[in-house]
């Protein structure tokens, strides 16, 4: 086996998911992902946790959706039982087409989606990670070889995280301290508010409140947007190709935007919702070992030099308890290159130009 | 998709676990069963029934297994919670080698059977029904050509089973009426007790207490076995291959036996305790769709013409209510041909010879 794998199932058990002797473990596995979850079973042997395995499969799910009635029961006990009594939730990525579930309507899978909502809620309750095993069609969405696309998600996967999140740790006492955060760069002046908001350093584990592996990034819940951004990273969204989006905001709300691709699907999203209207997350990528653009928005947000915003839903731990922050069905991430021409601001002060941190000038 | 395997779910969902709208169903899926599961899927979403997969690697449990310490914990509580509230388990074998777990320790491997048996006893009272996708690795265990093996494995599955049902249910009449049972065959000449025990009809459907597909056999558990038994057909048992096995009986016990090859294994199995001296199954192969042995005890000892003998564990659905039968750690099934020089007597009349059964002779 590449020692690679086995180093993935590694960080994922110990630093991303804190497992521990005894725990239960429900380990989903993508049809393509089978070496990796070989690896994991290992560790987890090792660790004396309780596996159990479970198929993660587009190709099933998209049989069983198309042939149901669409009056799905809701939250079977089975189901709702195992993720009730499960400790930690490891969903491993790959399948053989990135596109199995293409053909199932939108209105069957939200259907689904609402049918379960029990279940997802439990298995957020977990220490839940999803990561992705380095897959062919992973490979060809990011339009690279596979080895090449390998050695790509092992960069970006097996980093010094303890390391990495001390560097962000230094970013998240920026945002936390701050009242207002500015970006500018080509065709962007925007400002949002995030006083009394908390920053999460995702540092690709569950003692951070971050559950992807990849992660690497700081993220917060922003309002009270003002002024223009163009988010120039092009990405696939709703099977679409979207490209060189610009949204204007005033009063926290979208009041225009256009696109030099894919400006439906933006409409759309913008359409579901009051919230879908809002921004429900400023994210700044600080993965260095990702560079560039995949397709994937597991690897894409976290990017160095790249910050993102997301319209709809904001995450809870970036707010104060009991208080809820912007609420939509969607929540989708639009990603900008900061690399060139661009400077972020809070309060007034520059804490990064064309993609370096004052903290980083500093320590050089 | 091959229409066989359409064909097969449909079969399996219907005829054999009787599957119905809101059904809480687990449907494990080996690796190379993915194109039957998917189909499953499919049928069960036609169902309004509701799915979840889990995924059943060999490679996985062996990863697991000789990773462990080997001091598991007893029925871990996600795997107990989701057994306990499944209505139905569908077992979809088909692994990319049969091998895989050969180089675990059967200390290990009955150490996690043991500290799981609250788990299998939950699972052993759902609808559970064992099937398999036909594969090249099992093609390549039963010396077969893939494509060869395919029209083997469908021949079996894909049967009249209400029409083979009330065949066998005319076998079952006559051992359920009958006390004692008499084979005598090319070195053969055993006779059986079976007062009081009842036939299972397994006609491949939990409606029958059957619940493997392909099934077809007539079977009971006999006593007080006297005389001696040549089991001609070879099959691997424990990674050994077994052939020409001779066991002679008094008292219901085996008090010699040799064989042609693999006497050793034999051995083995009749040292494990004393229910293991014993006869806990006497079955008949009544599937004509089987024409050869392939090593596969699914499919070889539902074979027409062929009659096996178990040594060791009785099944319940046999003894009247309350009884328990022979008791033993091990249940190893072997086979021995009928097709010529035989016949098998129930209370001296003759009901089947050379294969076949007088009720037959009479219909034709």
């Amino acid at each position: 086996m590449d020692e690679r794998v086995r180093e993935h199932a590694e960080v994922l058990v110990d630093w991303s998911a804190r497992v521990e002797a005894s725990d239960d473990v429900v380990l989903s596995v993508g049809p393509d992902a089978h070496e990796l979850a070989v690896a994991v079973a290992e560790t987890l042997g090792e660790r004396g946790a309780n596996l159990l395995a479970t198929y993660g499969s587009g190709e099933i799910t998209r049989a069983y959706l198309r042939a149901h009635d669409g009056d799905f029961d809701a939250n079977p006990a089975h189901e709702l039982a195992l993720v009730e009594n499960a400790d930690v939730y490891l969903s491993l990525g790959g399948g053989r087409n990135t596109s199995a579930t293409a053909d199932v309507t939108g209105d069957r899978r939200r259907a689904y989606n609402e049918a379960r909502s029990e279940i997802r809620d439990r298995r957020l309750g977990t220490r839940w990670v999803s990561t992705v095993h380095p897959t062919r069609s992973l490979a060809q969405q990011a339009n690279m070889a596979y080895e090449e696309y390998q050695e790509f998600a092992y960069d970006a996967i097996l980093r010094d995280w303890e390391s990495l999140a001390e560097e962000m740790a230094q970013l998240k006492a920026l945002l936390d301290e701050g009242s207002e955060v500015r970006l500018v760069s080509r065709g962007t002046d925007l400002t949002m508010r995030i006083e009394g908001r908390t920053a999460v350093n995702s540092a690709a584990s569950v003692a951070y409140d971050s559950h992807n592996l990849p992660s690497g990034e700081v993220f917060t819940a922003p309002s009270a947007t003002e002024g223009e951004v163009t988010l120039d990273v092009p990405m696939t969204i709703r099977g679409e190709s979207v490209r060189g989006v610009r949204l204007e905001f005033a009063e926290g709300e979208v009041v225009d935007y256009d696109a030099e691709q894919g400006g439906d699907v933006i409409g759309e999203i913008i359409e579901t919702d009051d919230g879908a209207r809002r921004l429900g997350e400023l994210g700044i990528g600080m993965n260095r070992g990702i560079d560039r653009y995949t397709d994937n928005i597991l690897f894409d947000e976290k990017m160095g030099d790249t910050v993102h915003l997301a319209l709809g839903r904001a995450y809870d731990a970036c707010l104060p308890d009991g208080e809820s922050g912007n609420d939509s069905a969607v929540h989708v991430d639009l990603i900008t290159d900061v690399s060139e021409d661009s400077r972020l601001e809070v309060d007034g002060d520059v804490i990064q130009r064309n993609g370096t941190f004052t903290f980083e000038d500093s320590e050089v």
